[in-house]
């Protein structure tokens, strides 16, 4: 059985079989190792790193020969904030080969896919090794009868979905706190670790992206106790909680827009933009959602500083959160002429840490995030652009083809090559503590639900969901995803969470349930590295490993070619054990994998110093 | 003849084929176009821009189809002072292709290679239209003899230079300012239009790079009334003239480093980095050269604002320069978490135009410099990743692996498509504005002579002139360069001048003056769009287009493939001329490239109204 070409290449990435410290201190050296399989007449390798603006190369040496791999190993100093590196190579011909996040190249390429070290520090533990569960608190469960807000059309629990124009964020299924402490047991019956619960704040919509305070949760959701009893209970049973607060705007009923717009003199009018007439600086043009303004130390003060500061309070004691998604974090701080995003960015992340040491901050950003997820402010970003639309575009039914966030071209079906290109590239992009801290979602409140987006083989969800739990990044899923839910756009998709069983699609949650599981189970799956082993139209396999342990992972939308991987390419794969799905097989010198159709199977095994680390 | 395929590809760039205003103001609509070859089943297209972080959308139309193309035309709104665009569309099938600066892709790929518009304005028409001709004052004429300075290790013109290490600073020729303004009649029977003198401060090395003031010419070059002499009588013959500053370093012997280190109370002491023990940060280390802080207002007032500031000062009047060459632009105000970079390239910017409105600014950046060249600083930057290094990785000699800058691995030997997807890729990072504005070179002062890196076939000598003539950039010859003077690295190129013909390499002279004329007479060689025709390991053809003008450009290191191009694709090809070069032949029906050996042939034609202009 020959090595499979992707398998055969030099590798590095940021995990530890590759850097011997992921949260370096400022000056501190660090030492990187690229793996080089047998077989590469390599005669020399040098690591590249920018200081300053410039590049200076240091000599890596040899450090370790295993059966399968040469090792290299050179220093790396965090001179600045942000290290970027790459490694060049030869052998005894002309030419030579750098190796960056993107691969491997004979030709310069760019430093936008170099390697980067940051003195930045971690996302903490617990969220780069949970998984997170998003709660859309209106339509997830219902506890008690409220009289319905001034602004709502009243649903029952069994209604459709209005997504009429004007309807959409009105319609009012009465959802609450209450409610979601409730059905915690089915969390954890799931096994997911964090709730994310989108907007609790008051407003005049369903989606509270509107909010007219940040200073109380709403009435209608049950208010302060309630909130405060539905995060004691999730800590109590040791689940965290993670909000979600919008910094590029409030709604036109937010106390301060209320108080800015009646008074040019009043000290909250430069929270906004106002111009000479009045008008004021808004979402998109959306009216109702005035644009904040973070030159504005007043609006600092009140949004972070303060003892009482809505980004603070809020994470306050065991009844506190211990996180935010930050709503529309791309466009915060920017307007026109005007940028002080990254600066927001990072007094956030100061500001969280400091009311909570073990904090998680993560923005929203639908697209290209390269620019905005060093890891100075945000730990990271929901991975629309690395890892939700490649997914999709390998995932979508043939016949049905989904729009995405005001693209009006629907979103293309491409085979395997493409897909895993275009992850790299994205995620080559950043940080790896950037990417480990990142979403790896697959939907969201805003977007097709998977289950809709796969079509009539819901086989695919189970491969959609084990891409979310097997790649780097903090896996999330929507609520209702995993049994099944259907959603063939954003609203369309917000649909009450059905309690009897009987509704939900069995299979699509065993294998949620499985593939969560797994997740759990096994340190590769959280911190390991990634390397390709095949990529085909309609396969994919890939490799995640730490010290001591590896997952083989192969995904399948439809029939593929089998695939041999045998122990001289990774020793100790025979005597591994099927870690979820089917259709991996062992004998004494290797495996076969065999898939018949849309499928998942993850492979773990066992081993001890296959990666060169006794040095 | 079947249309290359790649003059096939739908194309936009920034040329004012596509743009139709290169230097829009803040907030102005800007239409841009798409033209795209018949045989393309294209039935919509939209412009994404972002703004404010967000990617929005906007329809093209059709708005003109030629015998060849159909036009698309949208608007982009400069909502910001970068706005980067592209371009989507999609025909009766499932899929879309995206449009940006690296081509075309049916995958999604990462804004880096966006279209961008800026509001920095554009570098000044004489700089974008010119030539430059790099002089190191040392080495180029001598008008007289001088007592040696202190320093100095004395040679004779007709000496070698002497590269053993601690003589290479040292040695001295005593060429003058005055020896400058003697052959000024060579720029001119050259054709080159601005003169760049590297630095002419007073120093303690042949190269000046180590000021000991930015108050005063060096005595040893003629002082104050030398450099004056010479940039009035360059004025005089309508020559430019560039001067070299160091931002971010001094020599030890400055004025301010003297009064810094001598008193820690000195006003100057904070235009330095000292450390407590009274050491202080030096350029790579290089305790000669200390580095510069730009945090510091005081430095800030000295280098730029105050009347006296050099950078100001040096440019007044008609004996005053007409921009600078900024050295080690890369690392100006970098230093571990402290990165000042762009605020000062902008500040320096406003400065020079302050002092001179139409002055010209262009920063030493010797690797990627995509993230420093938006044009709000720098207009232009030395483009040796976009430029210098491909085109070397094209044309260096199989047996002559010349180094580059740091880099323990020489550079290679590549194919055109390796040449061509480097220089793609590294010019689609920065606006077409500050490609336009960077230097297009194939040596200086700090690398191999391009002589050398060829190899025994001088004629390729040529091929690399007609690529720093006909690409777009402003083109840079180092002096010595137009008469095949060699060096093997930086200070052995260094060499005098000779003013003996007979020591020159008359059919490289020829080649020179025949390029340089050609890229002065064309319009489309100064201001035109790019496309490529066809590319091949040892061919490269592409084409530069005006309104009304268009010029096809082939080079060959070696032979290769004849090329025919007809009527058809390129209507009034056929009835063009050769402007520069061999081995096109014109018939009723179009043309035939023809080339047996390394070569160069620039073929121009008018045409009216191809381009869709009448809309």
């Amino acid at each position: 059985m020959p090595t499979p070409d992707l398998l055969a290449r030099p590798h590095h990435d940021g995990s530890a079989l590759y850097v011997d410290r992921a949260a370096p201190a400022p000056g501190e050296r660090v030492t990187v190792r690229v793996r080089v399989p047998h077989g590469h007449d390599i005669d020399q390798m040098h690591v590249r790193q920018v200081t300053d603006g410039e590049p200076e190369f240091s000599a890596a040496r040899i450090t370790s020969r295993t059966a399968t791999d040469t090792w290299w190993s050179a220093d790396v100093v965090c001179h600045n904030p942000v290290t970027s590196y790459r490694f060049i190579m030869s052998g005894p011909t002309d030419g030579y080969l750098w190796l960056n996040a993107a691969g491997l190249s004979r030709r310069d390429v760019p430093d936008v896919f170099d390697f980067r070290l940051t003195t930045f520090g971690l996302a903490p533990d617990w969220a780069r090794h949970g998984v997170v569960y998003q709660v859309f608190p209106d339509r997830f469960a219902k506890a008690g009868d409220r009289p319905a807000p001034e602004w709502a059309e009243p649903a029952d629990w069994s209604d459709p979905v209005d997504t009429r124009r004007g309807h959409i964020g009105a319609q009012w299924y009465g959802g609450d706190l209450a409610g979601v402490e409730l059905h915690l047991d089915h969390l954890e019956r799931l096994g997911v670790t964090t709730l994310y619960l989108t907007p609790v704040f008051p407003a005049r919509s369903n989606h509270r992206y509107d909010a007219a305070t940040f200073d109380a949760v709403d009435p209608v959701l049950g208010g302060d106790e309630a909130f405060a009893s539905l995060v004691r209970a999730a800590h109590a049973r040791g689940l965290r909680v993670l909000g979600d607060i919008t910094t590029n705007h409030t709604g036109v009923t937010h106390d301060w827009f209320i108080a800015a717009s009646a008074d040019p003199a009043a000290p909250q009018r430069d929270h906004y933009f106002f111009d000479e007439q009045g008008d004021y600086e808004k979402w998109l043009g959306v009216s109702s959602l005035p644009k904040l303004n973070h030159a504005s130390p007043t609006l600092r003060e009140e949004l972070f500083d303060r003892p009482e500061a809505p980004v603070r309070r809020w994470l306050a004691g065991d009844s506190g959160l211990d996180g935010w998604r930050v709503d529309v974090a791309n466009m915060t701080g920017r307007l026109r002429d005007h940028d002080v995003n990254h600066e927001v960015a990072a007094h956030m992340r100061a500001t969280v840490v400091d009311a909570k040491p073990d904090a998680y901050l993560v923005g929203e950003h639908a697209h290209d995030h390269y620019l905005d997820a060093s890891g100075e402010g945000w730990h990271g970003v929901m991975n629309y652009s690395g890892f939700t639309r490649p997914v999709w575009t390998w995932l979508r039914d043939k016949d049905f083809a989904p729009s995405f966030l005001g693209n009006p071209l629907m979103v293309p079906r491409l085979g395997g090559p493409d897909v895993v290109d275009t992850m790299t590239e994205f995620n080559a992009m950043v940080p790896w503590s950037t990417r480990r801290a990142n979403f790896n979602l697959v939907g969201s409140h805003d977007t097709t639900r998977v289950r809709t987006l796969v079509g009539a083989d819901t086989r695919q969800v189970g491969v959609a969901l084990t891409l979310v739990m097997a790649m780097p990044g903090i896996p999330m899923i929507t609520y209702g995803d995993e049994i099944g839910m259907e959603g063939a756009f954003a609203e369309d998709g917000r649909r009450p969470m059905p309690w009897n069983e009987s509704d939900w699609d069995s299979q699509i949650f065993d294998d949620a349930q499985q593939l969560v599981a797994a997740r759990r189970d096994s340190a590769a799956l959280r911190d390991g590295g990634l390397r390709w082993v095949r990529v085909e139209d309609d396969t994919i396999t890939f490799l995640r490993e730490v010290a001591g342990e590896s997952v083989l992972v192969h995904v399948a939308r439809d029939a593929g070619t089998s695939l041999e991987l045998d122990e001289k390419d990774l020793p100790g794969i025979g005597g591994g054990r099927l870690l979820a799905g089917r259709g991996i097989s062992a004998d004494g010198s290797g495996i076969r994998v065999e898939t018949n159709g849309p499928g998942f199977a993850l492979w773990l095994w066992k081993d001890g110093g296959r990666h060169g680390e006794a040095l």
